[in-house]
């Protein structure tokens, strides 16, 4: 039984899931929902993987306020040991899908905390050090 | 000319185009890079994207640490008007998207500040609601 779902607007779910399986191996462990791709209606699939999950569970959205998160939290509202986080990134799933420890809301929330977008500055490139240094 | 790149590990990247796409309509103002699905060598695509992007420009990297974003720092080093945003969703993307402000270090920070990764609670049930409110 699985215990992670990613569902998404079109193939960013199932995009992440090849990532996390070229980078672990683990892709077999996470179920996806590719939404709005076919006319199929999703909400099927969620519900089925709320009914079928380990638990605890977490599910991954896409966006908060997006019409899948919408879904995500109608299915999802008043079950316990399920756990939703949106506006989801690489880093926040391949911790969770890695770390051992039990999951709780303030354990996701550690984990959340060292995942987050982060904006990288650029360094000089060794000719450019080499002028700035001699100039 | 474009002014966005994607890169990642696996088919990430172009499953974020295709939410992109799903969402605005506008994902033929994103190239992609999903390295790793063959044995090509996408550092040529970093160099050509640099070397053809409308700047300012940003690439968007899956992971930070991870040999992608490696390779992008690598082939970015020492570049003015390019932006490096690694551990990407899908908010922040749109929101580079999206945004008319030009391109600048400190806005694409606000931008970053507005789109991280969120836990979001469960709500009670309509009937756990009235469940909790009766009993």
């Amino acid at each position: 039984m699985q215990r992670i779902l990613i569902a998404s607007h079109g193939h960013f779910a199932s995009g992440l899931k090849s990532s996390i399986e070229i980078l672990t191996g683990m892709g077999e462990q996470i179920s996806t929902i590719d939404a709005y791709v076919d006319d199929s209606d999703y909400t099927t699939q969620i519900t089925a993987f709320i009914a079928q999950a380990e638990t605890p569970a977490v599910i991954f959205t896409d966006l908060k306020g997006g019409s899948v998160n919408q879904k995500v939290m109608l299915a999802a509202a008043g079950k316990t040991d399920l756990y939703i986080i949106s506006q989801i990134n690489l880093a926040i799933i391949l911790a969770v899908l890695l770390d051992p420890a039990p999951l709780s809301a303030a354990h996701l929330d550690e984990l959340i905390a060292q995942s987050q977008v982060e904006r990288i500055e650029l360094t000089a490139s060794a000719d450019e050090s080499d002028a700035d240094f001699l100039s």
